[in-house]
């Protein structure tokens, strides 16, 4: 699947006021503001809800998370085939809600891409968004850990983070695009994340938690249309 | 949620041929032979199909895994809450594929309680599974691991670590009810499951991987009919 | 090796205070207030620390974890028999700040008995104390995690959570010892924790970050010389 | 710390061959070795082992891991600090036989450089090691997990394995050093792997399991005295 950006990427979380049947909900009005805009918004339900949003909706998916495991016996755990069969497109790796290891998320992009689907790593640091480049993902997402929910953007409080890793990742490997998450509510935030070098944003509570959703989506995009 | 026991657990794991529409597929079968035969069947699809599986069966379908976090910020993490807004009725826990810690079990057993969720915990041992029935959950779960995916049923290769585990949940929690799996495929499996003193079996392969759902399903329950 | 109770022991965790060298002056004063008053005193130094404390003390010395694993090619990790090597009597497994899941404690408790090591399994409920005792080890601590470092001793602030153990371990298996963990800092703490019914205390700062060790270390045993 | 190059870095994993006062001994042959011949020769004891080894040898020593954690309240876990105490220089990290995460990994890097510490970061694939490289530390050592154990050294068998991380390391970091692991057995498996492009080797059955410990560091260094 070919990604057209700039990506909005609205995380559910595990946030109550995103689940079971309130995900399809929020997917919808995401998918509604995507087709009246043109803008590409993707996102991300909780494990539980993947395969009942994925079908109810035609915009990206994708799961918040994979394990590096082949289908077969293996309980409890998320493989990149259950995501492709949920009718996602793609998964993110590595929140910093829910690390896994280098090497586990090295198996995950080769396989993924063997499976076409999309791949987000997230990181936490300028050196750790170099890393992740060097395994080759579609996208990195660099989320410092102390911003993500705050409301203060990466973008204002610390550009440097972000201008460093677009640095970095055009070193290390240039085909991988960058997002930039945390603190991310509005779409001044949007702008400031894109003339940093950036294709997109990676935001959760910002949307989900927002009383009219609606109304906060239009927000993030309504400065990208002009 | 009231069980009515005798119950045949199903876990879907992460096999291929029970994923996606196809784990849909394969509860609507159970959930067929369930009507048909007043045997409670229950269901426990990979998580990402937790949510499509549940709203589409009316028999009783279970996670195959909780994390012990409250809904929130929990990138990545399988809540109770997101379990039961899923439409799930309980969870699994501690698979062997899927180990975790006593004190999470603990906390998660208190969480289930208030929601109204049913647990299972799978043990290995007698020991443990005396452990885990100290915690005071639904139900546990023995399966010594050697066994699982075998076709060999614990009941005919090691009918004592069955006995000693009723025995010490006897012991130590009686309130708790045991069920028996790995290896088990046939009626006869159950038969001798239920005579060891559990109140039924926990199963996979035997069924997931049947080239007829539902006659193998068909063949768990007969010998309770009569 | 038996153990004579009470006991009091010593976690030195990761403290700077008792590190390398001073880890062996530590287990040294410790040696000396327990030969001057025939009470036992166990230490727990680093797992860096082990052998090398081992070999300078003649009181026992108790690893502050174990894995789950044979000796062979396990990099990294801390088997029983380096732990036995090491000249170390036994092993805390389960501290709050290193918990370990069921299964594995099951597998090193059985282990340990077969090499003739002691175990202390740490807890932080009465089920999960009860859950541990269970398994078989020679004592549990139960430690409410939100005690630890405090300076408040469970024995006051939650005496309930030291009874109720204390009853279900009984139920359970009355052949494991109870130790009382959490906030305990002085010899009142210490009588108030072996009225309660257990046969001793595990505690760290109290003593590791005490200006004078012998002082510290006499004040919790003497009121058990009266 | 200054290394001098070429470096071979014995790895006593847990093996029951070199624990305890065993693990001293074949320190000292290593010193002997390297002391006769000139050659970098490092040791990494287990954890248990770590401060006793150290003291007693005058040769590199290393940790077998380090948990990113700070001194203070961690029972049971592996600080830089402690391995400072210890007496060691330095510490392996991400070894196949016990994976962690690279944010963590990141930060163990950051502060063993602020407490004059080395760091050996392993790898298994050429994208990890250029993933790993990227976070900066002094050497990386890759090792296909494959191989490990198996006497067939990495530089035979798989010799793009080596040549693709030297590149991809010069292209991500020229200052981080790379070394051979998995298979290393003899003198010539160490030339091998220096005319690949590393600065040197790491193994551990093949001197360890070894019948005469210093006719096999013998064998391994005697090519580099020509």
């Amino acid at each position: 699947m070919q990604i057209k950006y700039p990506l909005i990427m609205i995380n559910f979380k595990a946030y109550p006021q995103s689940s079971g049947r309130k995900a399809v909900e929020l997917a919808k009005v995401a998918e509604k503001v995507s087709k009246d805009t043109g803008i590409t918004i993707a996102v991300a339900p909780q494990l539980t809800d993947l395969a009942l949003v994925a079908q109810e909706v035609d915009i990206p998916v994708f799961s918040q998370h994979a394990d590096a495991v082949e289908p077969g016996s293996k309980t409890g755990h998320v493989t990149l085939q259950a995501i492709k069969d949920a009718g996602a497109v793609g998964t993110m790796l590595n929140h910093s809600e829910r690390r896994i290891r280098a090497d586990q998320i090295d198996w995950i992009i080769k396989k993924a891409k063997e499976l076409g689907l999309l791949t987000v790593v997230c990181s936490n640091t300028p050196e750790v968004t170099a890393a992740m480049a060097a395994l080759g993902p579609d996208m990195v997402a660099i989320e410092p850990p102390e911003l993500i929910g705050t409301g203060i953007p990466v973008s204002k409080a610390k550009p440097e983070v972000v201008t460093d890793s677009v640095k970095l990742v055009q070193k290390v490997n240039p085909n991988v695009k960058v997002l930039c998450g945390a603190g991310i509510t509005t779409g001044d935030d949007v702008v400031a994340a894109l003339k940093l070098g950036t294709v997109g944003v990676l935001l959760a509570s910002g949307v989900v938690k927002a009383k009219d959703w609606e109304a906060a989506i239009r927000n993030l995009v309504e400065p990208l249309l002009k």
